[in-house]
């Protein structure tokens, strides 16, 4: 049982943030994220997209800003629970919680803070009979662990920047990589496109254009698939493969936590007020994209603050009797969980003779 | 007249991120400030100090944050009344404002947001009989035009980081420059601290200490100062000068707003709700520092999140026939009022033959 003071469903930017302003308030945090890594959709969706509208940040590429609020909350020393989905949620006599994942992973807190986002990202599946007998038997719709298809045969699946991306990288790891994609052309950042047809004249990628993935086969494991090339004519290639990746996209659902008893609202998690965002259920906060109140706005900034207001009334209801005074970093610097101290230089009192 | 959309009274962050929102919506912003530069009590009082709880930035220093936060702006264009305190509203029939400064300049818009906030800074002055009469004619409390002192004597009084730092920058300028402390010890960055015993040894600044200005005289306009000096025994200076600039720090005063008729509570304008951030004065907006409500916390990031929520609904009130379209920045790019365009690289759709 993980146990920690704050328990966060969610590791995208206002979930992460809420672990740095947890830290100053000396609150531990905990994050749950069904994603293989922290940073939500901002890493998986978008790294390499420009943001604008970060307060302070003229322009910041998606995947920058996940590795500075990273660093910004190291100090902290955050745990994570990493692709798995929070699942279920139970109330204890003594108001804290207990939330179990999908995976059997059990978490205990007092306060549950829901980053959710827009929900869970459940990745989108081809329509191939008898697929899903295979998932995690050979079929694999994120990729986790890069080193377990060291020397592997790969059949990947899918036209956008994720096949391209995982074609180019898996290429210099697996024994053989072959790309399939419905249509000739791809769509994606010039250079994975680029590197791609690159990869693909020097060998190291097969492609198989304009194709689909119709049949997978195997006894307990996956041991083949077939594709369909529809050229002038219709040909079927049987191809042995250790791994078939289908990357055609994650959708994201609200998921489990649309039955934790929480008041949804078009798709949202409804918060009684706006001055600490605590849901109908006490000690369950929602903040950023997951939350919903009027006026809303599903921008990174506005999770920052909800973030911030809500880590003050949980701790609040963590030490009803303690009366917290607020300091200004600036002023006390910042004390990690690690020992590290960050603090402003000292103004210096000396002579001049 | 100076005419815009949004009048924004305080240029610190909160006020400057305000024009990128308001930007993003087409609407235009003007700022007026007090102090002679934007960036409020960042720029103003603690520029070289780092802070550690802006979202994104492990450590940044205050300077550098306004640096960015004008970056940001930039293409919207704002403009600026500075070195000017916003003294009186005038609510016209059609619901529009006009505000005036202390020096007369008039502005003209549909929305007010006070970005206000500790006050505006004024400088507090040492009890010298006849100070306030060579005010502006020789005696000078924040420097704003340092051109206007080349070639001319200066007599700086004060022992921290603005009294050091002035007389480094003005040595350079200035025919002559004298700094007076009441003690021998001067409490500053260690740096600067060293620049000023450095330009002391090379000559470049006159040293008197532990001494205070006593008098100051002239007929229309400053011509000396009377220096007492308390060694071991007292001495008396009398020194020409064309200038004398007590620098003994700014504090913040909520000053004339308070007199607006906005709700009052705790030296901070009462909103009416924490949805958009408005004053019991429809049309006038209180955001940042300036405001309070339950569980406000004087943070940057806050203000900037109240800004944007206020923006959206300045929106509203200036097109109540209009539906605003949100669209995200990483999608929609930046569109700068100077014809300007920000936006991520498109992806590309090219075959891979």
């Amino acid at each position: 049982m993980i146990k920690t003071d704050i328990l966060i469903i969610g590791a995208g930017p206002t979930g992460l943030f809420t672990v740095f302003e947890a830290g100053l308030l000396k609150l531990k945090c905990h994050l749950i994220d069904a994603l293989p890594q922290p940073g939500g959709q901002l890493a998986e969706l978008y790294p390499k997209k420009p943001i604008y509208d970060i307060p302070g940040f003229p322009e910041v590429l998606a995947g920058d800003l996940v590795d500075n609020l990273m660093e910004q909350i190291e100090a902290f020393q955050p745990g994570f629970t990493l692709g798995e989905r929070a699942e279920t949620i139970e109330k204890l006599d003594d108001g804290s919680f207990i939330v179990t994942t999908n995976k059997g992973t059990q978490h205990h807190a007092p306060i549950v803070a829901i980053a959710g986002g827009l929900g869970s990202f459940e990745p989108r599946k081809p329509p191939i009979p008898n697929l899903v007998k295979y998932e995690d038997k050979g079929v694999i719709y994120m990729v986790k662990e890069p080193e377990k298809y060291r020397g592997k045969k790969i059949v990947i699946a899918g036209g956008g920047d994720s096949a391209l991306d995982w074609s180019i990288f898996l290429a210099d790891i697996a024994e053989e990589v072959t790309l399939v994609h419905r249509r000739n052309e791809f769509r994606g950042a010039l250079d994975s496109v680029e590197k791609v047809q690159t990869l693909k004249n020097q060998g190291k990628i097969k492609l198989i254009t304009p194709a689909e993935v119709v049949e997978v086969y195997g006894e307990e494991e996956l041991t083949s698939v077939l594709i369909r090339k529809k050229a002038e004519v219709t040909e079927d290639i049987h191809l042995e493969t250790d791994y078939f990746i289908p990357l055609f996209g994650l959708s994201p659902k609200l998921g489990p936590i649309a039955d934790w008893g929480l008041e949804i609202e078009k798709n949202a998690i409804k918060v009684d007020n706006t001055l600490d965002y605590q849901t109908n259920i006490p000690g369950i906060y929602a903040i950023g994209d997951v939350n919903t109140y009027p006026g809303k706005l599903k921008l990174i900034l506005c999770g920052f603050h909800e973030a911030t207001l809500m880590c003050q009334s949980a701790y609040q209801r963590i030490f009803p009797d303690k009366k917290y005074v607020m300091k200004y970093t600036t002023v006390g610097g910042v004390t990690g969980f690690d020992g590290t101290k960050k603090e402003a230089p000292k103004a210096v009192i000396q002579a001049i003779d």
